[in-house]
């Protein structure tokens, strides 16, 4: 007869680095992690980007939160165990997750490859109800338990820490510029040369496009150059909009500010598709003229599904891709934020996860 | 020896109904149309349709214009004469001339058989400096003479009196129908139930979509119903925003007036794509958000090519469409404006050109 042991806890317990309440910094504490699920796999995190996403939404930007909050949608590690059931990954195998970690899959959406636009509500990596009523905590951890469908494989071609910012800043820049067929011979302007826009010259340039970078000064032309860039702009230079007027079949607005959008607009060639990424909070004025007088096109694009973003990693590791990144312990964590929101990083932070114990 | 003639003036005089100045009604007058160059055709007016544009050239809403001024770009006639490298078209034949006349027929544009959108400026069918420094008079009048690459052929099985609005009122819903991919699967929205839309709800039914008409009552339904819609919803009624969110593909706007971007932008389904074909004079507000949840777009779409519509021709032809329309006698313009202003016409006045002798 066996002996009887008393019922284990299923839940793990991490430490990871989040906000105790709004507007609060982020600090050391201990979040839970689900038992594994026959489809679930466990990860121990290597490094954990920061996305400006992660500072909005931890201070409460876009709407209330649950605290702790720990925010992290682009995670870099190694699969530490599997669910009985799990196909797709083995122990040991290099994965990421990004911004998603659960969808219904049954959906039109989900169908169609396009889990984050999943009907029945797609499930954030972070701040984010998920289908068993628990909210999700993100990256910024020592290990996370997701669904084996929603972890990606990470080519060994590339470094995990420089994979890390591919998960959000890599698939967000690299799904518009697939959907808007952008190719050899496609003139792009990527606008904005920050996390997104480092990533989108790099990912359009190796499409074969023409690329044309518009960011607000010269201050980083040498870096958009050696990134891929084919010409270099400033946007608080008026000349630029008349000399570049009716040049682009695409333009990649990675810029969360508000824009001008006749100007931008104003750039497009005849049937052009100027594509959002990132949202201001407060609407734009559009001239629906300047839409109708070229057949011109303003267009949002968020994120993008699992397949894609398999997809996406795949060509950087082809191409030689990666994240121009600035490795930092946990402990410097809330120093980043306030230099994210001074432009004052070349291109992404990532967190060492070794640093969260 | 021959006898010497005077030089016979080049140019002809024919009647037409132009606005003598800004804000006048039109009157009968005397306009000139120049001599039969090379690649010239004379085309014998048979019906004119009068398309909103029309007021609100002559009236000055758009800008000052030179007076007098004939409108009119929803043409179809006869072919009277040829000039001697004419190719294209010979005496007798059932033509047509829209909102194009002339372009430069060598830049990009242009060679894409996007003349609406030529390099060089296209020429309109009245109000626009021709390319010989002339100014344009339009089709409220006897005889029209245009280069023959602006001339369509009008298929036997099309009437011409039904046939003059398709010149712009079919090729402005049918170009963006066709370049958004609008087929069997597609659901449709037709915003506005006028000339335009009327248009738009037969081609999209013809062109195998689900059609649903977005009206501001339900007074048209029937009609719409006729015409091919499938369902029939009114605008005024805050139940069909809901009822309808994410219901659709494409939505083709037919509307010039403000209209609330965020609620339409609602009824897209994910990539779903709203194509304005009327422009508001105030710019129109977009939340971004309202974009990227969902990779929608907003597009403009300006008339069509030459090739375009002389294919938008055949399809009608083919499909058995036309626009429904009320044939005015000239004297009656005037008051026809009235009606078209308060929108009191199903669905396009066509003036009879044989009053305007």
């Amino acid at each position: 007869m066996e002996s009887i042991t008393p019922k284990e806890d299923p839940m793990t317990r991490v430490t990871a680095y989040a906000a105790p309440r709004e507007a609060a910094p982020l600090e050391k504490t201990l979040i839970e992690r689900r038992e594994l699920g026959p489809n679930d796999i466990l990860i121990d995190v290597a490094f954990a980007g920061i996305c400006h996403s992660d500072i909005h939404t931890v201070r409460g930007d876009w709407g209330p939160q649950r605290y702790p909050l720990a925010p992290g949608h682009e995670i870099a590690g190694t699969v530490a165990a599997i669910g009985d059931a799990v196909t797709a990954h083995a122990v040991g195998d290099r994965v990421g997750v990004g911004c998603l970690v659960n969808s219904c899959g049954e959906c039109r959406s989900c169908l169609r490859g396009q889990e984050q636009f999943c009907l029945e509500g797609a499930v954030f990596t972070y701040g984010s109800v998920d289908r068993d009523g628990t909210v999700t905590q993100g990256g910024y951890s020592q290990q996370v338990v997701v669904t084996e469908r929603f972890a990606v494989r990470i080519p060994d071609a590339l470094p995990l820490d420089k994979a890390a910012p591919l998960l959000c800043a890599g698939i967000t820049t690299y799904s518009p510029l697939r959907n808007w067929n952008v190719g050899p011979g496609t003139r792009v302007a990527v606008v904005g040369m920050g996390g997104l826009g480092h990533m989108g010259v790099q990912i359009a340039h190796a499409l074969g496009a023409e690329v044309t970078v518009l960011s607000q000064t010269l201050s980083k032309k040498d870096d958009g150059i050696r990134l891929g860039a084919d010409h270099y702009f400033a946007t608080s230079d008026p000349a630029t909009f008349k000399q570049l007027r009716g040049s682009f079949d695409v333009i990649l607005n990675t810029v969360s500010a508000v824009v001008d959008l006749r100007s931008y607009l104003g750039l497009l060639d005849v049937g052009g598709a100027m594509v959002c990424v990132g949202a201001p909070g407060e609407p734009l004025e559009v001239g629906v003229m300047s839409l109708i007088g070229g057949n011109r096109i303003l267009a949002g694009s968020n994120i993008g599904g699992i397949a894609q973003t398999q997809e996406m990693l795949d060509f950087c590791a082809e191409h030689g891709i990666a994240a121009e990144i600035e490795v930092i312990p946990a402990s410097e964590i809330n120093a980043a934020y306030e230099r994210v929101l001074a432009s004052d990083v070349r291109y992404r932070f990532v967190i060492d996860a070794a640093t969260f114990a």
